[in-house]
């Protein structure tokens, strides 16, 4: 069949196979963010233009909104708002937003988790996407603003609990924005050259240590002594600039052990993690995976002291973290056992013309797809197994069903109730 | 507090206990429509604007989308591609798309349901959403055109039963539209003057009769036994023009009743039932609650024969159903059960401080919230039972724990795999 649209560059969409893949990735995130007691939240896909300016982000990397009578030239008068909303470009912003707004209405401390696609206007390119899932968690602080380490600890906990039940093999790398300050100080870096300091960490894994170190040197004399304890070549020394940032990361770690009840070989100090946004205040963190390192940091996160600026008279503390589901997810639906999905939620297919059987294998609890054209057998079986079903149903006798098993060809006779105890594995 | 930000008409987002109803209504609507083997789909929430307006769609209704640095007036090059692009309008569109662009690797008959976001360029008005969550199912026919009426009678005992594990009270109207043609055939009603007379037969609940009446005269003088024979005063004489859609909408209505194995004096014939757009071709579809019919139709659908137009050179016959949960969504978790939801996906408060007791409880299997902060018990059980929490570990005692329960304000004395049984009811 000759299509007659062309997908469109940054907007990937799932076979139906991966789709289910998907589907189960993101069901068991959510399940470890629950078991933590964090709320599902979804908000609007849009916000106020001015919400994300003033936030920083790049408003060429936001996709505003105009009603399509507009832009396709007609006189508009627009009563709709378009012209003020652009898409969500992360989630962090939006519930900032939505917690702000609805102050009154929520239990603090506010745990909450959203899974939703965020999208962003990046210039077309290998791995890039315009829309991808994010899922998030955050722990909001209360009214007097206590946000305890031990919220860090959990957040850690959590988020690798969630990557751990996908079978993934990461390390996540925890450092401490007090603490880079303090080393940063350490080797007489002005504090008005911080930032900049910042975003060369921050970039160290994109350059070579030669330019990292170059550009560091613009700013202190000592650039090679901290690229080494940077680097762990050389301890870091905890005196009064360093001190409050080294506890802090000491008992995150530790607490996120104890969080987690068993060792934490995969969760580690890193003190070139920076983290390029701002609004970070103290523990930073990205995760690598071992199998596809080439992905970049899959799951990063960190603590902000004053998020709700310009939203609100309130600060809203919190600390927060996010998987992102963009490469991830395109690379994970082609790994096992994600690649193993069927096509199809449906365990049985029951063959055309069998009368009620299909709905009454319905009420016993099956998922069911039933044959509704008058076929030959061989090529309903056919389809169905392409579809990825391993079982039919072909025949009827009183209350027994022929059941016929696709890989081995073969048929047997049984009930529907132990049909559906064999499939459901009840 | 003071907030800065107002909300953003037209786009309702839950509170967490209403969240937690919605995505358990979607929940059961998905489990619903897997039960019948429609697998999971989710698109883009972008179509370019040509397929949009190709469907005859009005671009006024549509979001159309620029990068944010182009409305904000700089001279942007829009490398995004976004001028091009718009927010999907509908479901049914994006997945005659999909099925078009990824057609030899998909296995037909195709059964999808697709649960998401739409979004409608509305006027502000009370009661209407510019972002609304709809939920489709839709059977498209293999390539061979093949799309047997039973199709037509799964798609509704589907939705039928979707509805029903909503413990919602509804009726569901349906009507063929090839007999609707026949009974205007039958008045005298010109060819070309049918399009006219559905629009005036799907505006009829919105209409006085004596308003219905006028237009129908002034395309027939048969007016009056039209609207008779409509409204079930007459019956519908069977002949040549009317059999087929008759003999159809018959057979749709048996099938049904046999697919949901059980009486369905819900599911009913009604000649006034038109549906507006343009590509229904066979059987249409309205549903009505009884406990709310000012919600208006809350699932409606129909059989097309050529959705995928101008996108392919296959025709994609196919029939659908969508329920809309944007002012049906927002009544809903305002009745019983769900809004009894918890703020909370936690079963379980942890007091602080008690070491190792919730991460032992989360591997028993239970969703527990952990208090992290170094208050008072009482104030912390104040803020848990706040949240629609029930229960609460406030000591232990070797593998002892002891369980408060709030409604009773007494304490109890149990093991953590006792304290999971009873919680989680296994």
């Amino acid at each position: 069949m000759a299509t007659k649209i062309s997908p469109i560059s940054g907007f990937p969409e799932y076979l139906p196979a991966q789709q289910r893949a998907f589907d189960a990735i993101t069901a068991k995130i959510r399940h470890a963010y629950e078991s933590f007691g964090y709320t599902p939240l979804e908000t609007a896909a849009v916000e106020r233009t001015e919400v994300l300016v003033s936030k920083g982000i790049d408003a060429k990397e936001v996709y505003g909104l105009r009603r399509l009578a507009a832009i396709m030239g007609a006189n508009d008068d627009d009563t709709t708002g378009a012209k003020e909303l652009a898409l969500r470009f992360d989630l962090t912003v939006p519930t900032a937003r939505y917690v702000a707004q609805n102050y009154g209405q929520l239990v603090f401390p506010f745990r909450r988790h959203q899974i939703q696609p965020v999208w962003r206007g990046e210039r077309p390119q290998k791995g890039r996407y315009r829309q991808f899932h994010q899922c998030d968690i955050d722990y909001i602080a209360d009214g007097a603003g206590n946000l305890p380490l031990a919220a860090d600890a959990e957040i850690l906990a959590c988020a690798f609990t969630a990557l751990s039940s996908l079978g993934l093999n990461f390390t996540m790398r925890v450092n401490n924005r007090k603490l880079l300050n303090g080393l940063f100080a350490q080797a007489g870096i002005a504090e008005e050259n911080r930032t900049a300091a910042i975003k060369i960490i921050d970039d160290i894994e994109k350059q070579p240590t030669a330019v990292t170190l170059e550009k560091l040197q613009a700013l202190t004399p000592k650039a090679t002594e901290l690229l080494n304890v940077l680097s762990q070549k050389s301890p870091v020394v905890v005196d009064n600039d360093t001190r409050e940032g080294w506890e802090e990361l000491q008992s995150v770690l530790a607490n996120t052990q104890a969080f987690l009840g068993h060792d934490i070989q995969y969760i580690k100090a890193d003190y070139t993690i920076a983290r390029g946004l701002d609004y970070y205040t103290g523990t930073v963190v990205e995760t690598t995976l071992h199998d596809a390192p080439e992905l970049g940091s899959i799951c990063s996160g960190g603590r902000y002291e004053n998020l709700a600026e310009s939203l609100s008279d309130r600060a809203l503390p919190g600390v927060g973290i996010s998987i992102g589901l963009g490469r991830l997810g395109m690379w994970m639906v082609e790994q096992a056992p994600w690649q193993d999905y069927a096509a199809t939620p449906a365990q049985l297919y029951v063959a055309f013309g069998l009368g009620t059987v299909a709905s009454k294998l319905r009420a016993a609890g099956l998922n069911v797809e039933e044959g509704l054209e008058d076929k030959p057998l061989g090529k309903q079986m056919m389809t169905a197994e392409k579809r990825g079903l391993t079982h039919a149903v072909v025949g009827m006798e009183g209350d027994t069903l022929t059941l016929r098993t696709f890989a081995t060809r073969s048929d047997e006779h049984l009930t529907i109730s132990a049909l559906a105890k064999r499939l459901l594995g009840a």
